[in-house]
């Protein structure tokens, strides 16, 4: 038996050291290893033993075992060349966010951790992904989409008070994808484009991609700048605005529904087509005004997604419009790339139909309710200014006392392993200096956070 | 045990209504279902039986059940509204390209028939998937890709003669979009840019979206016309030839080794880059010569897929260059869209790895010379006009004897439910009428083909 769980303990050493399995990644299970490979569970306790001996792995209590960060091998040069110290541009906050660095606290992060994510068991659900259709997952899928996911997203858009017929729903290659195509449908080459200021950052890379001219709404805690916004309808004509309601990034702020209705007015004195996007909803309670919910998708384009809530690795988003915009989407997604994976669609839509799923959303929500309050009740502690105070916010927007540059702030915690995420980043006019700066409560509950953050304060205090 | 399989007979039965099984596809077999269910193998026979009497699917000799046409439920409207009698332009053939009609021979298809694919079980390797890394399978993917995937395809480049690093290779979501992400990164609108003509018609539907202007240059048996190419050269000064050396598309030629070496050396006088487009590159030998195995990459951009060899579902593509071009295309794609399938690339990976994929290739490669074979065989018969004749080709470009306008022909075959892909629509200019049409040697082998072929070309001699 100590040879196979030798043997067993150098593979997974391997596993480890090639990456396959990074830094605070879980190992399978007890269980499931000894399905897998047809050991006695014994044999694989002892592998585990020898991993935890050689320190590469520890046990946490009633969870299982988790890579150690010490045992995962050095990043390959190429994406470390001096990064940490370039420019805070999109490309290289983008970058960050993909890097995984094992012994950082990516407070500035923007996805969940990813334990709140690892119940569900995408392996689990592979055999019934298959039998939906074997041959069916050799071609391309079809240009709308796989239609069964569309007819479950009916459904889910239903539970937001959004009326919306299969035909309406284009499913996209993630939320992003989702957005570039809504951008080359709609804007030409100096065209001018409504954008929160502060807000998501991808979308701004993008429509200076397109060679777009953004214009800034300032974002307030309860939604848009109404006046600012009346002003550049007025002054600029623009077509199209792009914006998060609820949840929004980076300022955790929900629209109030007042000011939705205003902005629906205002989109149809002006003639304004709306972009929703809302990639958090599954963090959220449903009932939540929408202006898409409100609008029937009449001046509304809604973008979800799937990423924060269950896996980013499959790449799956979707756009619910008018069904004649719907169909040019298709179109010319179908220009752009062909199709998007009917392979990682009908893994969504299996996983979709299981009760479980809906476990795992009230379960996530939960834990994210639990860890805003701990992150609120830390901000209180150091008195921090806080933008808004959502019950349920993976993002809080925060300025820290005694911090007029949270750039500066940021790199000067860099040295600590703490990964922030600066205001200027969310700009649209990046080289302005910002005291604020978004926060993952996910990621701020790791106590080196906390204790980065008291020094650093105490120090500027002092 | 009778309640059993019918219970199992319904079950199949509705996955083929609903379209989770297509006409022509091969149910699971009696194994597979057996293990699946937990079943009895008598009991699966017995509701296999069921089927064949309701008449939903037919056993074939030695190689399971598979579904009948008249079994499929009919598609939705959204999919059909008179596409059949539309403009064959671009989006129209994408859109034909998507659909499965159900008992259509799809002459003019561009993929190979699904049972070519089939012996790669997707489904037997998700259990190693997971086992390589089930904590990433939530996150986005790195900039580049999945690092040993790209490891892979080092390897795989070095058969083809082309050296690469691992930092040279950028994935993608597949072939297509591939080349839409390097015409956004070099093509400003009104930017001129050289394609093969005839040629690939999804990148010039691309070229249009970003406002290029395309210069045709044509393809001949053994590749470019210099002289052409070298004319448009000095008088337009183009930066940029998107060109398909191996296995064109559509004509099914290879470049000659002398061709690929004047190709490079025009290049090199007049400072243009080679996109060598290679989506076919499995079907052939691995020693041809490519240009970017001549020219190392310097001049070059490479781009592969694994769309036609083992699954477009997938949507995993690459791109081969220059280091700091491979870092700069990254980029780009992290802005479009964050990152490409990290669970798809992972997939690839696996079944790369796999001894069983060699042997895939090889068959595929000998099915392939088979249907060529029989293919050419029935042009000799009927008198039509080949315009290359490489012994492994999944597309043959040929004229038909008294057909002057090969899109007029499509439309006569179009009720016998013989779908063509004439000429006019790889044309760079398309309104020309063309003699010729592409043949998917796959499709012709359905003895329907033949029989519609020989009534037309009859009805029109007499």
């Amino acid at each position: 038996m100590t040879t196979i769980a030798d043997s067993l303990a150098d593979t997974l050493a391997r596993q480890i050291a090639s990456g396959a399995y990074k830094a605070g990644d879980k190992l399978p299970s007890l269980r499931e290893l000894a399905q897998l490979h047809g050991y006695a569970k014994n044999t694989v306790v002892a592998a585990f033993e020898l991993l935890v001996s050689r320190g590469l792995v520890e046990p946490r209590r009633g969870s299982g075992y988790f890579v150690l960060a010490q045992a995962t091998a050095p990043k390959p040069a190429e994406e470390d060349a001096g990064s940490l110290g370039r420019a805070m541009d999109i490309v290289w906050l983008m970058r960050e966010q993909l890097k995984t660095q094992p012994d950082a606290v990516a407070v500035g992060d923007g996805f969940p951790p990813v334990e709140w994510l690892a119940d569900v068991r995408l392996d689990k659900y592979h055999p019934k992904v298959v039998r939906t259709g074997l041959g069916a997952l050799f071609r391309y899928g079809s240009r709308f989409g796989y239609a069964p996911l569309r007819d479950h997203l009916v459904r889910k858009l239903a539970d937001f008070g959004i009326g919306a017929e299969p035909r309406q729903i284009v499913l996209t290659h993630g939320a992003n994808e989702a957005m570039d195509i809504v951008i080359r449908y709609f804007v030409p080459p100096g065209g001018k484009v409504l954008v929160d200021d502060p807000g998501y950052y991808p979308l701004f890379g993008k429509l200076k991609l397109a060679g777009a001219q953004m214009l800034a709404v300032p974002r307030l805690a309860d939604g848009p700048d109404l006046d600012v916004l009346e002003q550049l309808l007025i002054a600029e004509r623009p077509r199209l605005f792009f914006t998060q309601s609820l949840a929004h990034n980076p300022t955790g702020s929900d629209i109030s529904p007042a000011k939705a209705f205003r902005v629906l007015q205002l989109a149809q004195k002006y003639d304004l087509l709306i972009v929703e996007n809302d990639p958090l909803a599954d963090f959220k309670p449903t009932a939540l005004p929408r202006l898409s919910a409100l609008d029937q998708l009449e001046r509304t384009i809604y973008i979800g997604s799937f990423s924060k809530s269950f896996s980013a690795a499959l790449r799956v988003g979707f756009i619910a419009c008018g069904a004649d915009l719907a169909s040019d989407l298709a179109d010319l997604k179908a220009l752009i790339h062909v199709s998007s994976s009917e392979y990682s669609e009908r893994t969504v839509d299996v996983i979709l139909s299981e009760g479980h799923y809906q476990r795992h959303l009230k379960r996530l929500q939960q834990r994210l309710g639990e860890a805003t309050r701990d992150a609120l009740k830390l901000f209180d502690v150091v008195d921090a200014e806080v933008f808004a105070r959502s019950p349920q916010s993976l993002y809080i927007w925060a300025a820290l006392p005694g911090v007029d540059d949270s750039l500066a702030f940021a790199k000067e915690l860099l040295p600590r392993k703490i990964v922030m995420a600066p205001g200027r980043i969310f700009s649209v006019d990046s080289t302005q200096v910002s005291r604020w700066s978004r926060f993952n409560v996910g990621a701020m509950a790791d106590p080196r956070f906390a204790k980065a953050l008291r020094t650093a304060l105490r120090r500027r205090a002092g």
